[in-house]
């Protein structure tokens, strides 16, 4: 067993629902002077210290003083699955350099498809192991990643072979961009169906495309997103990120499991969404990153939709894997508590990816993912902004 | 003798001068293959590995592979003595509650003024020591903090003797706010002038003053800094953070070093610190932190302007020690590029602590603080969005 003991505080999402919304994602179990009791990788017993109970056993203790303790962080959108880096691009759009211009100078997705191609299986398999551990040191204990950066049969299998054997929730984003070899977006959906999905799908456990203008448009995302629904994958689209061209209608349409990004999202959309089963998935690292507006992550809430909170973490548009920076972002630019930016990317985001059951809260019988908040009131973890908050971090029970 | 070698890159602001304007904000000295030496606390040589003298006697060795070589950061623009913190406020904040509401709530400057007093100075020496370590591991290794939560005789002189004392360069910022048991500005001024300015300028190098609409006006700015001038103290101000309020053109009148903050500043005053010997710090966590519009630092640069980066680490408006996550602010919202951001809290930040010639840059004869970034490319420090970025900091010759 293990004993995560005198912790100031243990916070995590009220009650069993999931995903939460409106209100109920403001509501959170706080006890003080607390404890974690772990059996394997499982939570068995939160709660006051007075209240341990003794224990038999072998007990591994963890020292909780200073500290709270928060569930384990989700999160349900990254592209990990990259090799090379795009620092030059940064630089130059830094320096006011517009997309036109970085593309000319061979910047964009297609530069990363270049690099991931070159780094080959092994090359792409080190990258998302060392992508993990740097989302590991902040907190995240369950990563979904994407592939997208192949486009082509090998290194898209490889892609979500690398996520998966690092321990991440793969996600086959066939549809990223049309690959250097092709000029035509229905040709490539046509190669990518064929000859990428039926494999694809026996080890993804969702799909993606990117929807927006000068990536694919609806037709063509509604074409690989029905097929891909019919190999057996849950559904998630790329939308709203620069312009609306449909994607919510879409999501809703096909029964997606969440429609990711939204700064273009207007009234509609977020009327629409609050009204269905989509969970929206804002990526405040990612609108920070390119300098972006921000998506109305406090309308969407006040409306009634399910909100998660992820990172984006990807070479081009958001090089951050930080869930607490998204917090502290949540909490400065999207007007979200930090309670609510907690539930978004704990219990909200596990529902994302089909794991609340298990994931997303400090309670009996979920995972034994714990994250230790180096401060004595939990919300460090979003106040602090950039600091070194996470002092601890617990894996299946493993200290 | 110490030797860094085998680095990446070597990136330092290139020349002797300082502060850096205009387009020479952007001009770097690049070293790939590179080495760093260090006798004692000075550099001694930067160069070509292959160009590596051969070393007598006892010679320490830093493997810099796979890592990057700048200069130790400076933090110009601190209040890191403090006690407590505000998250219940930045939690209200997100919430949407205004600045009356926090105050109402016994928020604001005042509510740190009680829990600093309550800490007394063991407390605060305590919690400087634990900014600076904080600080440190972000690769800062000259920091200024100033006094300003004391607000009477015993607690300011003692936070200057902590920053002091913890190697900190320390402001007076006796007119941050009037103490609660005064309520009266020009009283209080009379007071901070009488009782404690004496020997605050035997502790402090610089006075500084927080003038803004419900703080100090620019009378009794003059009136505080004239008096500090002649004490001896180096003079900056807080200016136009949320108004204009004729910062610039006092600070211009007086010879201060530095006016701070800047996000309200209109094209006047760009024009006319542009003109001046004044340096100005932006602050952009601050605006961040507080959703607040960015101050123009591309047009300060662009125009000529003298421009330093900091953090205005601080528990109410900036709970951020982190130079690396300023300086991808200011590439993200900014627009400046990765090397002016580089020169802005390295040369030009040493230029308003006054010590441009012993820190700031990697050169013989330069203090050896030097910073290494995990990355084989340096810019990474400003790419990689709320990372651990830092992989390493020597602080005068120690590794």
């Amino acid at each position: 067993m293990l004993l995560i003991r005198d912790l100031a505080q243990v916070a995590t999402p009220a009650g069993r629902a999931a995903p939460l919304r409106g209100e109920a994602l403001g509501d959170i179990d706080l006890v003080e002077d607390a404890f974690v009791l772990c059996d394997g990788d499982t939570i068995t017993a939160v709660g006051r210290m007075r209240d341990l109970p003794s224990l038999d056993g072998d007990v591994l203790e963890v020292d909780g003083r200073g500290q709270c303790a928060v569930p384990g962080l989700v999160d349900c959108h990254t592209h990990a699955a990259f090799a090379g880096d795009r620092v030059d691009e940064f630089s130059l759009r830094a320096s006011g350099a517009g997309y036109e211009e970085l593309h000319a100078r061979g910047g964009g997705i297609l530069s990363t498809v270049r690099a991931t191609r070159a780094a080959g299986e092994d090359g792409l398999r080190a990258a998302v192991e060392r992508h993990r551990g740097w989302m590991l040191r902040h907190g995240t204990t369950t990563f979904e990643s994407k592939s997208g950066y192949g486009l082509d049969r090998d290194i898209e299998l490889a892609s979500l072979r690398a996520i998966r054997d690092a321990g991440g929730v793969p996600t086959w984003l066939g549809a990223h961009a049309v690959p250097p070899e092709l000029d035509d977006a229905d040709a490539y959906i046509d190669f990518a169906l064929a000859d990428v999905l039926p494999d694809a799908a026996r080890i993804a456990e969702a799909a993606d495309v990117f929807l927006e203008r000068g990536a694919f448009d609806a037709g063509q995302a509604r074409r690989y997103l029905t097929a891909c629904r019919d190999a057996g994958l849950v559904l998630r689209l790329h939308g709203d990120q620069f312009t609306e061209q449909g994607a919510i209608a879409l999501a809703i349409e096909l029964g997606a499991r969440s429609v990711d990004h939204l700064e273009a999202t207007g009234d509609e959309g977020i009327r629409a969404l609050a009204a269905s089963e989509v969970t929206a998935v804002v990526l405040p690292a990612s609108a920070l990153f390119l300098g972006r507006p921000m998506p109305p992550a406090r309308a969407l809430v006040d409306a009634g939709a399910a909100v998660a909170l992820a990172t984006d973490f990807n070479p081009g548009s958001a090089f951050c894997e930080s869930l607490p920076l998204c917090c502290s972002l949540a909490a400065t630019q999207l007007r979200l508590s930090p309670v609510e930016a907690l539930s978004a990317c704990t219990v909200n985001a596990a529902h994302v990816l089909g794991r609340a059951d298990r994931i997303g809260r400090l309670a009996p019988g979920h995972r034994a993912d714990v994250v230790l908040v180096g401060a004595t009131d939990w919300r460090h973890l979003a106040y602090h902004l950039g600091g070194d908050v996470v002092s601890r971090v617990i894996v299946g029970g493993v200290p």
